[in-house]
């Protein structure tokens, strides 16, 4: 039973030295590419640097316990660093504190909602964000965090809360820019644009493996962080107004219990509810993917215990909300990680550096950070997406459009909420217009074919629709007015029979919509009948009292109705 | 093209002399049931009882001229009184003036919010309102106007929010009860009800012809009321405390444009949506009934445009919100209404009524108006729907429940909210795990059967899986769950067939989530292929690059499937 919710005893057992080995050196690898990404996201969620190092130690903790996946790596990540300085941007708190405060509650309600919904077996809620709709977004977020880190790289003040604003801002004080910070940011944002592609070979023309290679370029963010630190205090730049990180306090994080108000609970409620939704399908989609490369499984009700204790450890810690991150996952895999005990080294490595390294980067531009945050979120950003989605189907395009449009100009929340009602309205849109066909007998056969489409027997006496969907509550009444207005037409018809081996629901709209068919085909004086009902289907049916009332019969085969009927 | 708007030219031109004279029959009976009908639903509104019949005029004569339906009756109707009682009671408006004004703008938003529907031809908006939401909204809605009867019944005042706020009010009110009017109340109450199942065998026995007898029969609540009156005057008794209707002016309603006020239309904006949505599926319903028994088919679309002309009628002659009424509607046709004239002779018999007989009803007393709703709604309440539709389905119950307990306990409008979140959500947790089976072929034949029911030749290197189910994103991600669980138990599988026969949709979250199968199954060896998708699907999947980078092929049937991997 306890393996049930530890799944870290799966592995423990087992676990040996050449296992540890292989852990060791992806922790160290990862923790080298974190320390920068973790002070960058802090900063993106408007909070101080070293709130980026606290909410990295405890969350890998807890997920080592709790998470089902072997290599992922948890901790904060860009998308939902924006969504925190969204929902705590929006209480208007000037107090650095009460921000930082607000942002560990928003920590705790996450974790303990995504700990509900593990619990509870709730995973399902994600499937409510469809894949357009999500894609779209982080689309969006990544346009929208690009955009807020220009300011940075610029060496100016402009934000604003949607990206027309941010873009305006900007403009208007562009003539403050600072060409010191300038020329550092774009220094590095070059610098990190090329590593991507540039570095692995030249890496590799040193020498390296090509394996090794591809891990060691995976460090370039720290080797900008290295550089622009050493250019910033050789050349005294904080005097020419380049911004830097500061003092960061040394020292692990204080375990403290978030403070319970309830007026701050109410208003973060629904952000974190939005926070930890985005963030599961974020994470489980990364832990899927890297599962399957060694065809080991994930368990999503485990995971989202397994993230509730993260951003619940986030906040015991003082830190914001967490979840799985893709980059930093996929190179604690390809670095080897074979246990989750990996993540607990790399929150050693991050411990440390908290203890020790925090005093060197005191001249750490502002700038290098901003470039890093650009560099990584613009791999989110797919506009392919909607050109593939487009050419596949015009709905799902129209439910990631609107997604995309209402993220960057109403922002985060209300982003998602116009694509989540949009795709469900679209299917129901889609789904309450169902493929139906009048068919008839193929010649000499048991078959029946769309009579608009092949040349088949038809009888004066008999219709038969086929319907190509299951029925339910969204297009029970087109089934309705289907079938009246073919009766119409055909005042001849005395029997009518509805053909269902697509058929795989009928709920109680639904039930009741045949009862009304029924009821209204006897009073037009047509006999009404049913062909080729599924199983699970009739077993149903035989619930309620519909064969009971029914005028006519349920057909086996739709050859035994034309058989019956037909002639 | 203008008959395609105004369906009164499809029965103009052949009107004749018979017609006429069925038409005034109709008109004259409906008249006699709607004088008191109009003046009870004004009451539940919160209205004088004026408004009622202002209500019943203008509307009969724009549905004559724009509805599709050739026997519906719209006027005031008893849910759709309870909605504008409780949308414009929120308001807390004092005054009297400012209350009806209220009303008359929420008819004026319901009349362009129906117009613009179908235009637009949005009536698919109705499918959102699953039957058993609207089955529990309507019971609950039928208690909810009996226990707001039970004050004017028992002579005292007592009003609330909620059933319980309101039989609370009651019980402590008690004492108050003016036994006067509790008798005429109890006794209008009794004759109702006795009416019902009593008075037609008892004309039938008097020598009517058992078609008048039960025609007659309906205009009992007349004679409840010209007797009362009758009493109250007679025995003096507003001098006892019997409260009556009081002085209604004489005459007819004069043309006004209702008054602009942007913040009142917003704070009714949402209430006016409630409105037309649960007014336009109930009338479709009656109408569709109706139309079935002659072999008549009424528009969803053009019913749209008709109950927004009748509410935008009734806004311009200051009545409030109107739709087509199930008991007036039937009467109709009974009566032997063969087009929608008999509407407007209707009209004609209520505007005669408002001109001459306002001043007899100054004595009519409130308790037997209260008497008159209590036995109209009392047939709205259908409980044993819940029974039946537990039988039938646990997910549609729970619903129906949902919408019941939240609109008796939160009122109308919460209710509803309620009821279609739910059942959406239930729709989405059915679809969200899709019945599928693990096949094999049976011995000797093209036949693939459930590997867990049925003897059938299994492969050790092939798997398939058939899908019962359209793929959309609520089921996307469990589809992708399922396969990976199926192949890490299975390691020695080399082709993974999903078998398509009842697949009727692959949205784009479905194709994303095949596509990370496919390239999941080929990180773990594993061929993918498709087998028995149908020609609107694959055209669809023609559309995207899948079928190139599908590691397998797409087999026409699951036999060729086993043929080509199976061995």
């Amino acid at each position: 039973m306890i393996s049930r919710y530890l799944p870290l005893t799966s592995w423990l057992g087992v676990y040996n030295r050449h296992t540890l080995a292989s852990d060791m050196i992806a922790a160290v690898i990862v923790t080298i590419m974190l320390i920068p990404q973790s002070l960058a996201y802090a900063m993106l969620a408007g909070l101080p640097p070293e709130i980026g190092l606290y909410a990295s130690i405890l969350p890998l903790l807890a997920y080592t316990l709790f998470g089902s996946s072997r290599t992922l790596s948890v901790g904060p990540v860009a998308v939902i660093s924006l969504m925190t300085a969204a929902a705590v941007g929006r209480l208007g708190l000037t107090n650095t504190s009460e921000y930082i405060a607000a942002a560990v509650v928003l920590a705790l309600l996450s974790g303990i909602i995504l700990l509900l919904m593990g619990i509870f077996k709730l995973g399902l809620l994600a499937n409510f964000l469809s894949h357009p709709v999500i894609s779209g977004f982080i689309t969006a977020s990544g346009l929208l965090i690009a955009a807020s880190q220009l300011q940075h790289l610029l060496g100016i003040s402009a934000s604003g809360h949607n990206l027309l604003d941010m873009l305006l801002a900007l403009a208007s004080n562009l003539q403050h820019t600072n060409l010191f910070t300038l020329s550092i940011g774009g220094g590095a944002l070059l610098f990190l644009f090329w590593s991507r592609k540039g570095l692995t070979p030249l890496l590799t023309r040193c020498g390296l493996a090509a394996h090794i290679a591809t891990l060691v370029s995976k460090t370039a963010p720290i080797l900008a962080v290295i550089t622009t630190i050493a250019v910033v205090w050789a050349g005294d730049l904080t005097e020419s107004g380049v911004r830097v990180v500061g003092i960061i306090p040394a020292g692990l994080p204080g375990f403290a219990l978030p403070s319970f108000n309830s007026e701050l609970w109410q208003q973060l409620l629904v952000s974190a509810g939005f926070i930890s939704l985005v963030g599961f399908v974020e994470s489980v989609s990364v832990a899927q993917t890297l599962a399957a490369k060694r065809r080991q499984r994930i368990e999503p009700n485990q995971e989202l215990i397994g993230l509730g204790a993260a951003n619940i450890g986030s906040a015991l810690a003082g830190g914001f909300p967490v979840t799985g991150g893709f980059s930093r996952s996929v190179v604690n895999f390809d670095a080897g990680a074979q246990t989750p005990a990996a993540g607990a080294f790399t929150a050693l490595g991050i411990a440390l550096a908290a203890l020790f390294l925090t005093p060197l980067m005191y001249y750490l531009p502002q700038a290098t950070l901003a470039a890093t945050i650009i560099v990584a979120v613009l791999s989110l950003i797919d506009l392919g997406a909607l050109k593939r989605t487009w050419q596949y189907s015009r709905s799902d395009f129209s439910a990631m459009l609107a997604t995309i449009l209402l993220t960057l100009i109403q922002g985060v929340e209300l982003g998602i909420i116009a694509g989540v009602s949009l795709s469900l309205l679209l299917f129901l849109y889609r789904t309450s217009k169902p493929h139906s066909a009048v068919v008839g007998r193929v010649p000499n056969s048991e078959h029946f074919r769309n009579i608009d489409r092949h040349q088949v027997e038809t009888s004066s006496k008999l219709m038969t629709l086929r319907i190509d969907e299951s029925l339910y509550f969204a297009n029970a009444r087109h089934l309705e007015d289907r079938i009246y207005a073919l009766i119409v037409q055909q005042p001849q018809i005395k029997h009518f029979v509805l053909m269902c081996p697509a058929v795989n629901l009928i709920d109680a709209s639904a039930l009741e919509s045949l009862e009304a068919i029924n009821h209204r085909l006897h009073d037009s004086g047509v006999t009404f009948h049913l062909s080729e009902v599924k199983g699970p289907v009739m077993d149903r049916l035989k619930q309620s009292d519909f064969l009971e009332q029914l005028t006519g019969q349920v057909f086996l085969s739709q050859f035994d109705a034309w058989q019956a009927l037909g002639k």
